[in-house]
């Protein structure tokens, strides 16, 4: 019980100072209907039951009396987290019955997520409710991780490592990327996670020049080259790593010599991270390691991404991308070189930024 | 080849279908977002990144010269089925692009998916092109199942009654909700699934009264129930089946008392399936049947749901719901009695619609 009641307090930290961002911009309440968010703020289901069906949303006000609407399929998961008087069940007549409960709370305009809510539900929900559109609000809390976030995402990263701790021995000539892709599956759910926390790439010799390579037949060999990029949820939180293994003896020096770019590269870059680095720039270290060789041309992506309760959060280590590194973010470092008829070498570590530098978890 | 000309030829006719009713009622172009409507009318990526991160759209126009829009991640799956020239990349300032790219077609107007665009999106591209919201145009193509799409869709099925079979010797006194399902969940990916359609549901006695129960710690004993609702994916499409299994020797006398209603209440429903019989008197069916027997108000969810490339897509066999049923729907029948104080039963059928009936798959 009092893990329970510790856990039901980090949310009602977190919701108190989304109330007081909400405050600080003059506004009185914010529908989160986005399904990390929704998590984040109340331990509510992490995912929806699909991506076009919502299971709830979350009803933050300036009152403080905030509400957990579902359907009737998660009255009972709604009711072990949330007080019984402020769960809302809607069935038939949804956006009516939401709008009735928006006036009966005095409530007479309502942020939503506009990245998240469809344009038919917000275009249903406005013909009962004033609504207004805004981004980033529970993002920009989720930015920076708090020390309990911190140690999830590091215990989620340790089952990461004791899958690719075992991978020698899986990579064997003969395997396929599918079979090698559900023997770390299988390592991963072992090894305590809930489920993998994106789909596995693993890919051989040419196949690794793809970003996105989805693993099917093609198998490993005495002599190849495999690219592992893998990673499972613990906890809720997310890991994300990726190695380029050699299978065989002696890696050919063609893998050598580019894994010892992508390595340097990486290096540059942890280097450098700290407080006050611009996304930008940190993007920047890679690209001119890679320049320095004449083989920039090569990395074709950004240099890496937040990560928490999502793979892919706030910030993006792009060339596009506007911010500055700050103590508390995790990211990923994982700089590659790709070519089409041969292959591709990509490592990728995920890192704390402290309040001096990093930290590999 | 043959294989891949053979499915090129099935994703343009659908195409061409679309096409058509897209003529009949005078639009010029529809840009499809949802990713199984995606998926159904290209072959390209049965899922989005992630929920909240696009793999792609496709925009089909009465022209005949569809584009098929992506980032760079996924150029290489793009190529492998899509005409290079009416593959269109966009990075940085993806909006403008497409509305550059859609005037470039001689389009004024373009058809959007109200249900899966985000309210953000919506709003980015209005600033490039008149933006018309629809909904339905792909979902009533998906929702009568083509003669490959049931031959797919019986495979899918077969994999999940393999499974089950070899339930009986799975669920002993003394295993977990938990390991339960990752034991399920690996019979599924060795009979050759790709993944499951939804996460598992096994719970034991009162836990099976809750619809969405996640599996935890609960372990069967000798005389308990344990209810196992699952399903997998075989090439693209799902499975989703429940059955209701007694532990022990002996079923208790009420276990075997509910467990006949709801057959009973299945079996009212199969025999009036068929064509022309209304969504909401299928679900009536199986309410009137527990009716009979005082018990209907333990019924408490909708009698089915189509199932195809989602585990939930249309029709819904609810009260609530409008339309009746036709040749080549595949649809589940799921009739159940929950109890919270004790637990409950259900069992799930996916059955076919036919010409003058239905078949269990």
């Amino acid at each position: 019980m009092e893990n329970a009641n510790d856990t039901t307090h980090v949310y009602a930290t977190r919701r108190d100072r989304l109330r007081a961002s909400l405050a600080a911009a003059g506004h009185e309440a914010l529908l989160v209907s986005h399904a990390a968010n929704r998590y984040y703020l109340s331990g509510f289901e992490l995912h929806d039951a699909q991506c076009n069906e919502s299971s709830g949303m979350l009803l933050v006000t300036a009152s403080g009396r905030d509400q957990l609407l579902t359907d009737p399929r998660f009255l009972d998961a709604a009711r072990r987290l949330w007080p019984k008087d402020d769960i809302f069940i809607y069935s038939s007549n949804r956006y009516q019955a939401m709008g009735d409960l928006f006036k009966s709370l005095g409530l007479e305009k309502i942020l939503f997520e506009a990245k998240s809510l469809s344009y038919d539900t917000h275009a249903l929900l406005s013909e009962y409710m004033d609504m207004i559109p805004c981004t980033g609000f529970v993002e920009n809390l989720r930015l920076h991780k708090e020390p309990g976030e911190i140690e999830l995402l590091r215990r989620s990263c340790a089952v990461n490592h004791a899958v690719m701790a075992r991978l020698p021995d899986v990579l064997v000539p003969g395997i396929t990327e599918a079979e090698a892709a559900w023997e770390i599956e299988k390592l991963f759910r072992e090894f305590g996670a809930s489920e993998l926390s994106f789909p596995s790439i693993v890919a051989v010799n040419e196949n690794a020049a793809m970003p996105h390579a989805v693993p099917g037949p093609k198998a490993a060999t005495d002599g190849s080259l495999v690219l592992v990029d893998v990673g499972g949820r613990l906890d809720g939180y997310c890991s994300d790593q990726t190695r380029t293994f050699w299978v065989g003896d002696t890696p050919s020096d063609r893998f050598r010599r580019t894994l010892d770019m992508v390595q340097e590269a990486q290096n540059a870059a942890l280097a450098a991270i700290r407080p006050g680095l611009s996304y930008r720039d940190a993007y920047m270290l890679a690209k001119n390691a890679f320049a320095a060789h004449g083989v920039d041309a090569a990395f074709t992506h950004s240099l890496g991404h937040g990560i928490g309760l999502e793979t892919h959060e706030a910030p993006s280590l792009s060339p596009y991308a506007e911010g500055r590194l700050s103590p508390g973010m995790v990211i990923t470092v994982e700089p590659g070189l790709y070519d089409a008829d041969w292959g591709g070498v990509r490592w990728e570590y995920m890192v704390l930024v402290t309040d001096d530098g990093c930290e590999i978890l």
